[in-house]
């Protein structure tokens, strides 16, 4: 009980007396980061440092320390590292912590007051003022006392060895001992900690592999991957374009559903209500007689056949995504084996999805509460164990905000308990609570608007909250150009440049993002009026030829490649909006803290006329004067120039040039550090 | 356990399955207002409305309800305010709740599913869109039925009719009867809260009386008070002068320490260290032989004095402040009953007050930890509620920043269980952390930075920050615009005209503010290079010509007249600042919420010079028309203008009128609703 003993609820006092005093003598408060008083964990990525910082005082002049405690979750002990007082005037404290593994770690902070700190200020300040201090030297020499009896090793003899100096000394040599640097060095290491103080809430910070920060995804529509009209391609076809989606420099395959398909209302081409016998129907219509979340379309082939895929995808250095949607179709063997997990109506029916008067009459959904709540839980989980084992450690959510927050808390935390590299993605295109809600519960990335944000403003202004409000503490924002849903009306009227500009922004402002098949080709034929695609292949067959006119896929392996050569682009929150005096040109940069790294991004919003914009460097966050010279090359056609001061004019035409990418080094460095020229 | 049934804690799930998962299908969260996460209460006053807001949401497209849950502490009961929902887009409810009593209250927030207005919301979705609806119908009814089974009273046998009707009639029929307005407000009063789901903390709001809030204050220097020099005013000096205080305006004399002072180490005139036998010493060198903090020094008079001058402020409608200074002289009767809850040093002697290399050795402090802890809070304690008992309700709490933050959070609860009309001051002139955590823990009211607020930049900043940040929430800047230790600068500098400024922007920028005897005479000579009085009566005897030349208590008299007669001025986060294009000139405003009462104030904040400026009024936040004319009344002079447009310029003379305070009335309105013409 001694390390809370100052506290006033462990207290001495008598039971009325200590009633209802929670707080402590040193106030630790304002930890940072600290999501919703700790009821959240917050999320870093493996080799990241986490400052922790708080705001440590007390009543009165004396002196404190403090540290960080932390551990991974599953260690018994606590390690420390140093916080220092950061802020004197504010009294803000800051220190760092290294978190090196794919695991969840705890952190809190731990205070005490310095009496050897507190005694050597005051009797400091009255030898600065020539006060003769032998009270102080006697009250100081048993501060030296109980730290040898605190101390061993080494230190305990040194102590010792003050002790008996002291003893021997006059007041003026013993003032020099006390003040001096191995007193103060000894006396450090062997504080008197039994009084410590420690904040009242544990924290938790989920350290994801990077992947979860830093990847770039291509999704795939599996059977749309052949080459033969209306038959399924299969997962020997998606194999067969690994190579050329590797040399994009994709990291993920993301697969959309590729379990059987429910003939029960199944879909016909365009969403229509009938499907001939030949429509393979919507992937998202799950279940069938061949089997549910743990089956494979036979026409894609057997597990074995994914296995291998799943295989040269690592053989590759790339990962794959499995799509996890709960609907089920009609026909899912769930609804035999389990109806007591849907809710029928009276006349015999399970109510199919439905946002009316809309209805979607090939899906029915599970209802998460009830008696039978523990086993279908149970059976989810196994859904995803079942693919974890079989090489997936990346998952799309389909429509989480239509399930339960607790279900999705529960069920990421059960799968990451013993798989901490398992990444999920929300889908959640709702409204921002809801949005930033299943981030909160453990969702490590999520679907975002950034889809539908295309002028200065509002990328701005979004990109903004995503990088610097608290935001940035637990949802990391995949920015995916488009989707199978989602041919955003940008797209639809931009034309070719408006896939350049949409990835150069997706690719460039967020460290991970990604691209429906499609986009390379500069797909963007929609159903009037509608974000559909036009013959979604949601609905029917399609072929395309990977080759086609006008595709974008030399732009696409650059912007990759640079992602990959410049640590900078590597991360999120280091992202700062800087002036361009044009309204239609956007003007960002992103730094490694270190500042050996940095890219600037200039990008004309405009997909159809050129425009010219002064742009102007923040020479100061660069660390460089006003008056200094640095280096730029345009990483997209290699040039180089040799640039002064601030402002510098880009004229970026659609044609030619829709964005620019500056990678700049001081010049009077470049000989020395920078490995970009 | 039923209204936590749904939540996974408590649901039917394995344990397994259970641990760890402490949210709700229902999310709320984010509510407001809520002080770091519920530890500390937020303050209102009484006649207040607590305007609570959440965010709640669940998956899904279901309807929710929600209240708002309240009670004073000390009720069993909750009872309950509707939450509407009040953004949908951001899933935002909000709620009012009234606050009557000075009291500290709870509240939380309660929401669940409401199966009947989803049930309507579908079906009348569906029936607009020409949808025939059996199978809801039926559905719809099973809902009339449960609410039937809740309902008591004259609402089931309503329910109960309903049912028979739809059982009678076709389906057109049965549409139109559960559609229907009164089927609907029926159900709304039978809510299925069975499953409900709480907000997860239960937050509480200390209803203060008004004057926490409104007040203005005239700090007494008791011994000052008399009329021959060299000799000690008394509590009847002191009652003498209460017809001027009262006239002058103000509402609570607040007294510097009224208890017997120590002779040992006692200071003398000018805070030299050796005073002469005639001497009177500092007021907060407290306690002597004659006792201690309940003691009254015997100069100022009997008990029964003191409870005279208490019982004449009341019959003026003013009430006395006490200062609560827990320091002790050596003299004190403490250090010989009690000598456990000193320090003593190794020579034997107690440790007095000191900031190295600074000494104050006329004073000793208190131990506030160690085995005697419930002792020596207990007897704080009492001297506390001795005076509360002897008829005072405010405490001004010297430098609350050198004692213990759990003890001041402790005390005050204490006090203010049986004394909810207790309110204390602190005057916690410290760094910005501690100065806010005294008001988070308990303090009504707060010293300030204004002190030291001279210009536009800085006044608008700060006051931005007290009344629009979250510290409006808990913080309550009391104005002081000088004190026994602070005469400011400014004040030094400026002349009567900078009196003139500080006691217009202390009156009108903050609801309660207070001065120190002298300033409406605008004594300003100070000991060279330092913020202190010369000659300070806290060290030497005093006797005052409080009709000197060149005071302004008519000024002091009007404005606090006009506090009275405005109640926009009577609150604090309703401060708004406005455009005036010179840097010299300071515009604000403050409404009543109904605007039925604007008042705004221009100051010229340069002592010296005339400065004109264009103040730009905000009419839109005034709810008029940019071409509507307006009544502007001088509240200074009596003056009358109508104007027109936001734009208006006035003239600022130190000689003449240095501020003006501007009533203003929307023309139209005059005859029907505006008192001031």
């Amino acid at each position: 009980m001694t390390p809370a003993k100052d506290t006033v609820t462990e207290g001495t006092g008598a039971a009325g007396l200590a009633a209802g005093v929670q707080s402590r003598v040193i106030v630790i408060q304002n930890v940072s980061p600290e999501l919703d008083g700790g009821r959240y964990a917050v999320k870093r990525e493996a080799g990241d440092t986490l400052t922790v910082e708080a705001d440590i005082f007390r009543d009165g002049h004396g002196k404190l320390s403090a540290v960080v405690l932390y551990k991974r979750k599953d260690e018994a002990d606590w390690r420390e590292a140093p916080l220092t007082l950061a802020n004197p005037g504010l009294d803000r404290w800051s220190g760092e912590v290294e978190l090196t593994e794919n695991a969840p770690y705890l952190y809190t902070v731990e205070a005490w007051d310095d009496e050897f700190e507190s005694w050597r200020d005051g009797a400091g300040k009255k030898l600065d003022a020539g006060q003769d201090i032998p009270l102080e030297l006697t009250e100081g020499r048993e501060l030296v006392a109980q730290a040898a009896a605190r101390a061993g090793g080494p230190d305990a003899k040194a102590l010792e060895k003050t002790l008996k100096d002291l003893d021997g000394a006059r007041d003026d040599r013993r003032a020099e001992i006390m003040m001096s640097d191995a007193v103060r060095d000894l006396m450090a290491r062997w504080p008197d900690r039994s009084r410590a103080v420690r904040y009242d809430r544990t924290l938790e910070v989920f350290v994801d592999r990077v992947a979860a920060r830093f990847a770039a995804w291509y999704e795939m529509f599996h059977r749309s991957q052949g080459t033969v009209e209306g038959q399924w391609g299969t997962f020997d076809d998606c194999r067969r374009r690994l190579p050329e989606i590797k040399a994009l420099g994709f990291d993920v395959i993301y697969f959309i559903p590729i379990h059987p398909i429910g003939r029960t209302h199944r879909k016909g081409p365009d969403n229509t209500l009938v499907a001939g016998p030949d429509d393979p129907g919507s992937p998202y219509a799950i279940g069938a007689e061949e089997g549910g979340h743990t089956a494979i379309h036979p026409e894609l082939g057997t597990l074995e056949d994914f296995r291998r895929f799943v295989a040269a995808c690592h053989e590759h250095g790339m990962e794959v995504a499995l799509d996890f949607a709960i609907q089920c179709s009609p026909d899912h063997p769930w609804i035999k084996e389990h109806p007591e997990w849907f809710r029928f109506r009276p006349d015999g029916t399970i109510k199919y999805a439905e946002n009316p008067p809309k209805k979607y009459q090939d899906i029915v959904n599970v209802e998460f509460y009830g008696d039978h709540q523990d086993a279908l839980w149970q059976e989810l989980l196994s859904v995803v164990l079942f693919w974890v084992e079989n090489g997936v450690k990346i998952f799309r959510v389909d429509n989480p905000h239509t399930k339960p927050v607790p279900f999705w808390e529960w069920l990421i935390r059960e799968v990451r308990r013993d798989h901490p590299d398992v990444i999920f993605l929300a889908e959640a295109f709702t409204r921002p609570p809801m949005l930033k809600m299943l981030a909160k519960v453990g969702f490590s990335q999520s679907y975002t608007y950034f889809t539908w944000r295309d002028f200065k403003g509002e990328l701005t202004d979004y990109l903004t909250e995503l990088t610097q409000s608290a935001d940035k503490e637990f949802l990391r924002p995949n920015f995916f150009a488009n989707t199978p849903d989602i041919l955003p009306g940008y797209l639809q009227k931009g034309g070719r440049t408006a896939f350049m500009v949409r990835f150069v922004l997706a690719a460039t402002l967020s460290s991970v993002y990604g691209i429906y098949n499609g986009f390379e080709l500069c797909e963007n034929e929609a159903v009037p009026g509608t974000e559909e695609y036009l013959h979604s292949e949601k609905y029917q067959f399609k072929v395309w030829n990977w080759r086609r006119r006008g595709h974008i896929k030399d732009l696409i392996a650059k912007v990759n490649r640079i992602r990959r050569e410049n640590p900078a682009l590597q991360e999120l929150d280091n992202l700062r909006f800087y002036e361009a005096d044009d309204d239609n040109v956007l003007f960002y940069g992103k730094m490694s803290a270190d500042r050996r790294n940095m890219v600037f991004v200039a990008v004309n919003l405009d997909p159809f006329d050129a425009h010219e914009a002064t742009l102007t460097f923040p020479l100061e966050d660069m660390a460089m004067e006003d008056t200094e010279s640095f280096a730029v090359e345009d990483l997209l056609t290699g040039k180089k120039h040799l640039w002064t001061g601030p402002d510098h004019a880009v004229r970026l035409d659609p044609k030619r040039n829709p964005a620019v990418l500056f990678r700049v080094v001081p010049w009077h460095h470049v000989d020395f550090v920078a490995p970009s020229f």
